[in-house]
């Protein structure tokens, strides 16, 4: 089968090397790289100029796939200083928010960068991400990750207590809140988001949640919901199928509403 | 506050007119259409040029808020001719393939054109979904649905047995299948699909699932995984948290599988 | 197959009359007495003397099975004035507590009597169950209840308000308490238990946990644990295997405890 | 606080030595003996004579708490052979019977003996658990495990093949299957029953549950169901409550199924 030309792995494309489920990663293809694993090595080298879906070999003989990453991957597989929200509660919350190409987006904190990266995504070729964060070097680890990505264009990154400042933006189609005390930044988030539009946050605990609702309710915002989306594998095998024995059983609650503007 | 322009309602823009969760709307806003609630009427042309966020008052005098629609609200609230896929599917499921802004992507059955109306959104503004269909009707309906939310440039509609004739392209970025028989599908993804890149679908049967999952191994898929998403409300009140008391247990589960090119 | 005697159906024995999943009912089997339903009616007559297991017609020709009523059964049939705790968690429950044959078990409230009746067959015959209520009109219907499955001879009902007076027993094998403060009976169970021994309680809402807990570890109790069981019915037909895809999604939060002595 | 003598713990006792949520031990209370924990040791000896709820201290200094062990604790600790049924699908199992004090249950297979033990202190003081497995030595370890319980009279163990020879009791009130082939039992299991009495099995995998239920829809059993229980725990700490979030995610499906005897 020959594949067309943009379909081909170029030096320093992202690819997911995939041997078997214990043994995927994912690289840049740069000239020169090896890559190690108990089931052998493998010269990226030899990769560069292949179609995506190629079928390599490592020195000991064993199957490895050239595989496109899926936007799950490249979030996964951020270099990683913080906890970082998980597919299965992005996913729902992207669709809970009017967001897609050409959208300008405000979110809090940056972390590693992986909700930043698939936002950026999303809003390409036209759209923005203002990604808040107070630490430095929290920014600098993100900003690599959203360049191997590709995505830097559509990134501005703001070092800044949002808490203290605000957004400094108005008018932005949606606030994604990724920090431990959400309730402190629901007024900013109120000044910086178009009216009707949707603010959405995501934490760990009860209590948490609460403070959020109840911040949210004060700060002339309607239509609130909280959700826990809960994923399971299911094994398919010849000897049978059978629900995954053990794994992730929380990660957070997820809070969306939609701001309302002062009656006058 | 003031609002700029691009975020006023404008003749035919589709607004969520909210009162209370039981009370919610899809509509667009178009003059002199009346909405009936037992809360009271309203009068859309009394929203046009508003902005969104705008609160207007039933001839009862109750509260009603004019929302900007989410993803989730435009794909839940089609004109429905068949089951559709849910939210927090889909948002996981777009994850796991690589699609973006510019994809271009084939999806079967049409149905409802739920689906087609989210991918559409997420390739536009230059990616395409080749949406496939066996009945003129459900074409028909879809494409009302699609021309509604405005993502008419970016879909195109075939009303053909893929299963017989297979899609017609190379090189699509992904496949979402949601017909009843995934595994009859598979062999005509292959051809469709690029090297390397997703094929999702899903399926409320294990049996379903299995036959999908025997066809993608037969086929030289590999990466193959079975997930089912549950998704929980949390109730938060004044008088205490808890989970909703009654709800959806089970809606489909969900296969994603990367195309391998064949070893020569 | 003949029947040994023991399980031949007796006047104003417990029987379950199954016709179809949405056809059950519990009845006692009383001579001239009729049940009726859309698939026609049954003189209860005609089941007195046959075994349990028996297949009868009603007057339109449709079969129906004389079962033998399950505990669950029993518990989910009673007549109800109060919600009642579920299978699913008071199954977890009794196997959190020591509580066997013999045992002294105090429950707290009375209610409809569902629970009463089940500890009460779980302490038999020698065992007996302290169960409080406030109201008068409650441990009534309660004791019908608990009549009819036959284990009045283990059961003592109390019209108390236990918040004020406490149990008036020592040295009880196991504390049941379903109210809505359980924080306030805490000093109270302390009581009545013995060392070592097992509280246990049941809350919907997750404020009412958090009291309780907080009470429990102010109170010398230890090994504190909160769960919650989730119930999902498999559906297995010919056409396929899948989850039902509407049920039940929350019930309780149920709370564990044992007490410790005080180091003197 | 003075304890009852019967709350007095005495040589050979089952005791549960907790420090803390990771450090808790099943126990005969055997003088002499020594426990060791990386919070210092603990002479056995010394709480002989003490009451349950006991406080004592380890040579460094560390609380123990001397409890009194719950049935699921009973369960859950016996010497393991082989896996064993979990609390949570017991507790419901037991109660979708309509075993008590008294019931006569024929078990297959033994295993460890942990389903043994608790069924057969549900039936006594005079009722008595059949407990069939063809290994021998499984049979030796599940007798020590049901003796250190005390629960020996109540237990009668066959080294059988029941595939081949059947159960060799009829009249039983409920039959428990853990094999891996379930659906090969249950023409036996119905010779076994009585008329209207309950069959329970679990089983991990799908295939194994459609198999078995065939075979009861072909052998004239009614009312049949499968469930699965799902177990969450909560954690609730000063700094929030929220689920765990690592745990297990699936043990078994659970199928209940009812004995009708054959029209003549």
């Amino acid at each position: 089968m020959k594949e067309r030309p943009e379909n081909i792995i170029k030096d320093k494309d992202l690819v997911l090397i995939y041997l078997d489920e214990k043994r995927q990663f994912l690289v840049q293809a740069i000239k020169g790289l090896r890559l190690s694993s108990d089931l052998g090595d493998l010269n990226l080298t030899g990769i560069i100029n292949q179609p995506f879906g190629y079928v390599g070999q490592t020195h000991l003989g064993r199957n490895f796939y050239c595989l496109k990453p899926s936007t799950a991957d490249l979030m996964m597989k951020v270099r990683r200083t913080t906890t970082i929200v998980y597919p299965k509660d992005l996913g729902y919350l992207i669709l809970e928010t009017a967001i897609g190409p050409g959208s300008r987006v405000a979110e809090l904190g940056t972390g590693s960068g992986a909700l930043t990266l698939v936002l950026a995504k999303f809003v390409a070729p036209d759209g923005v991400v203002f990604s808040y964060e107070r630490r430095e070097d929290f920014i600098e680890n993100a900003k690599k990750n959203i360049e191997r990505a590709g995505y830097a264009a559509n990134v501005e990154f703001k070092c800044t207590d949002v808490a203290k400042q605000g957004f400094g933006q108005t008018d932005v189609d949606a606030v994604f809140i990724d920090v431990p005390e959400p309730w402190v930044i629901v007024p900013k988030a109120f000044e910086a988001l178009k009216g009707g539009h949707h603010l959405v946050s995501w934490s760990p605990n009860v209590e948490q949640v609460k403070s959020t609702i109840e911040a949210l309710a004060a700060h002339n915002f309607q239509r609130i919901k909280v959700k826990e989306i809960i994923e399971r594998e299911m094994l398919v095998r010849m000897q049978g199928v059978r629900p995954r024995e053990r794994g992730i059983t929380h990660t957070a609650y997820l809070v969306r509403a939609q701001k309302i503007l002062a009656t006058s």
